[in-house]
C-alpha cells in the first residue's frame, strides 16, 4: 500500500513540478505547444542535471567517509584495545546525527520559515514505519554477538558481502523497481569482485562454515538489506519532506534503541565509570565520522538509491585497502588487484546497462 | 591483402551459396518473389542452425578433450618423472594428425572423388603461409625454457592468462571483427577470472616477477595469440578447402619445425636410446589427447572462431579443477568458486553482448 503511494508520488514529482516550476521561471511569454514542450524538456534536463550533481556529491561523501571509516578502525586497533563501551558510542552517533539534523532544521526555519514539508511535528501516519529500520539494525546487531560462535572475524567479513545481493534482491522485490540483465549480472560481480579482493590465505576456512553459520549469516544480509531498503522506502515515501525531519526521526529511534542496548549490556560500567569513560580523540573522531557517514547514507536514499549506496561502500572497501598501503605499509595481494578489476567492469556495466 | 581475399570470399559464402542451394531444392516450383524471399531466409535459417550445430559439436568436443588433457598431465606426473623425450612427443603428435588428416581425406576422396577443394597438390601463394603458425610456436616454446629463470611455474601459470587478453586484441587487430563493449568487458572478466580461480596462497608471489619476465611473458602471450589468430586467417581465407588439406598443411610443418627441435634438443638421447625411449601407456594416451585437441582446434577455427576457443580452454581449465576433486581428492578453494561466478558471467554477457 505505501509503495504504490510512494510511487504515484514519485512520479507526480518527475513529470508535473520541476516542468512547472521552469516554464514558470520564462517571465510570461507567450509560447507556442511546441515551445513549451522544448522548454520543458529543457527545464527537465535542466532538473535532471542538478538531481544529478547532488546525486554525485552525496555518493563521493558516502565514499570517502566509509573509507576514512575503515582506516580510523584500523588505526584504533593499533592504537590498543577499545575501552569504552560500544553501546555509548552507536547511542553517541545517533545523538550527534539527531542535533546535527536540528541544526541544520534550525537554518532552514530561520531563512524558508517553518512550512509543512520542514516542520518537526507529524502524523503517527507518518512516524510509525521510522521504527522499524531501527528495530531490524538492532536484532542484526545481537546476531553479530552469536554468529561468532561459529565463524571467526576474517569469515565473518567475507560473508558479509552476501549483504549485495540480498539488497539488489530485496530492492527489486520491495522497491518493485527493476534492474536490467546486465545491471543483474553486474551485482553478481560486484559481490565477487568484493569477496575476491578480501581474499587471504585464510580465507578458505569460511567454506567449511557449519550450517548454523551460513543460515545466521544469510539472516543478517537479509535484515540489513531489508533495513536498507525499507529506509528508502520511509525516505522517498515523502518526497516533498525535507530531509533533515525525515533523519530526525530516524534517529530518535535509533538513540531509543541504542539506549535499551546500553541498559541491557553496559548498564554497570556506565554507572561505575560514566557514560563516556575510556574516549579518547580516535574514539571521538571515529563517532563524529559515523554520524556524517550516517547523514550520508540518508542522503544517498533521499537522492540516489540501495544500488548506489553499495556501489558506494564496495569502492570505499577498495580505497581504503589503497590508502592503507601508504598510512600502514599494507601490501596489495594479487587477489586485489583481480578483485578491483572485477568490480570497475561491474561499475561499467552497471551504468552501461540501464533500462 | 590476404585479410581482404578472405573476407570477400566469407561474405560471398555467406549470403551465396548456401540460400541458392536451398532454392534449388525447391523441385522448380513456380515462386513469387515474396516467397522466394521467404524460402531463402528459410534455408539461410536451416544452413545456420546446421553451422550452430556444427559450432557447438566441436567446442564442446575441445572442451572435454582440452580437460581430459590437463587430468593426463597430472596423471602422468603423479606416476613419476617424463622419462621420454618431450621433443619426441611433440612430433609423435604432429605426426598422428597428419596420419588422421591423410586417413579421413582417403574416405572423402573414395566417397566424394577427388576435386579442385579437397586435392592436396596446392600452389605456392597457398602454402607459403602455413610455415608461420609453426615457426611462432617454435619461437614461443624456446622461449618458455628461459622465462623459467624468472617466474616459477604457479607463477607462469597465472602469466598465461595474458594469452585472453592478447588474442582478444590481435583478433580485433588482424582479423578485424569487432566485439561490443560488453563483449570487451566479459573478455576482461573472462582474464581476471580465470586467474581468481587458478590462485593460491603462493600467487602474490607473481607480484615480484622482474621487468624481464612481464616483458618475456608479454611477448609469448602475443605470440601465441598471434600464432592462434593467423592460424584462423589461414583457414578461413579459403572456406570451400577441405579442412583436412588444411590440417594437412599445417601439421606438415608442425612436424619439421618439432624434427629440428629434436635435432637440437635430444638428438643424443634419440640415437642412443632410440626414438621411442621411455614411453609408457601414459605417454601414449598424451599423444593421442593432445593430436585429438590440435585437430578439434582447427576444426574450431574454421567453424567459429578464436574467441570460442578461448571461452572453451577456460572452461577446460574450471573443468578440470572439479573433475580432480573426484579423480585426485583435489580441494576447491574458494578463490575457485568466485573465479568460477565471474567467468560464468562472462560466458553470459558474451552470449547477449553480441552485435
Amino acid at each position: 500500500m505505501m509503495m504504490m503511494e510512494y510511487r504515484r508520488i514519485k512520479d507526480q514529482d518527475k513529470d508535473g513540478d520541476v516542468v512547472e516550476d521552469d516554464i514558470e521561471g520564462l517571465h510570461g511569454k507567450p509560447l507556442s505547444g511546441v515551445s513549451v514542450n522544448n522548454m520543458a524538456s529543457f527545464g527537465a534536463s535542466s532538473a535532471y542535471k542538478s538531481k544529478w550533481k547532488l546525486k554525485s556529491i552525496v555518493t563521493l561523501a558516502l565514499t570517502l567517509l566509509t573509507s576514512s571509516q575503515a582506516i580510523l578502525i584500523v588505526w584504533s586497533k593499533r592504537a590498543g584495545k577499545y575501552e569504552y563501551s560500544v553501546t555509548t558510542a552507536n547511542f553517541s552517533v545517533e545523538a550527534l546525527k539527531c542535533a546535527l539534523s536540528l541544526a541544520a532544521l534550525g537554518r532552514i526555519w530561520k531563512n524558508e520559515g517553518v512550512t509543512e514539508d520542514n516542520k518537526l511535528s507529524t502524523t503517527w501516519d507518518e512516524v510509525s514505519v521510522y521504527p522499524i529500520p531501527a528495530a531490524l539494525y538492532l536484532v542484526k546487531n545481537l546476531l553479530q554477538y552469536y554468529i561468532f560462535a561459529y565463524v571467526d572475524a576474517p569469515g565473518y567479513q567475507i560473508l558479509k558481502n552476501l549483504n549485495i545481493i540480498s539488497t539488489g534482491v530485496l530492492y527489486r522485490i520491495i522497491l518493485k523497481k527493476k534492474l536490467s540483465e546486465i545491471q543483474w549480472a553486474a551485482f553478481i560481480l560486484l559481490c565477487a569482485g568484493c569477496t575476491t579482493a578480501q581474499l587471504d590465505p585464510s580465507s578458505d576456512h569460511v567454506l567449511q562454515t557449519p550450517f548454523q553459520g551460513w543460515a545466521m549469516a544469510i539472516v543478517m544480509a537479509l535484515l540489513s538489506g531489508f533495513a536498507g531498503v525499507y529506509t528508502e522506502a520511509i525516505i522517498k515515501k515523502r518526497p516533498s519532506r525535507n530531509i533533515n525531519v525525515q533523519n530526525f526521526w530516524l534517529y530518535v529511534f535509533g538513540m531509543a534503541f541504542n539506549a535499551v542496548a546500553i541498559f541491557v549490556q553496559d548498564f554497570d560500567a556506565v554507572i561505575n565509570k560514566g557514560f563516556f569513560h575510556g574516549y579518547s580523540l580516535i574514539t571521538t573522531c571515529m563517532i563524529l565520522n559515523h554520524a556524517l557517514s550516517g547523514i550520508a547514507v540518508s542522503m544517498v536514499m533521499k537522492y540516489a538509491d540501495n544500488i548506489v549506496k553499495v556501489y558506494s561502500t564496495s569502492v570505499a572497501m577498495l580505497l581504503t585497502a589503497v590508502v592503507s598501503v601508504f598510512l600502514f605499509g599494507f601490501h596489495l595481494s594479487l587477489a586485489f588487484f583481480l578483485g578491483s578489476t572485477v568490480v570497475s567492469v561491474s561499475i561499467y556495466l552497471h551504468s552501461i546497462g540501464k533500462l
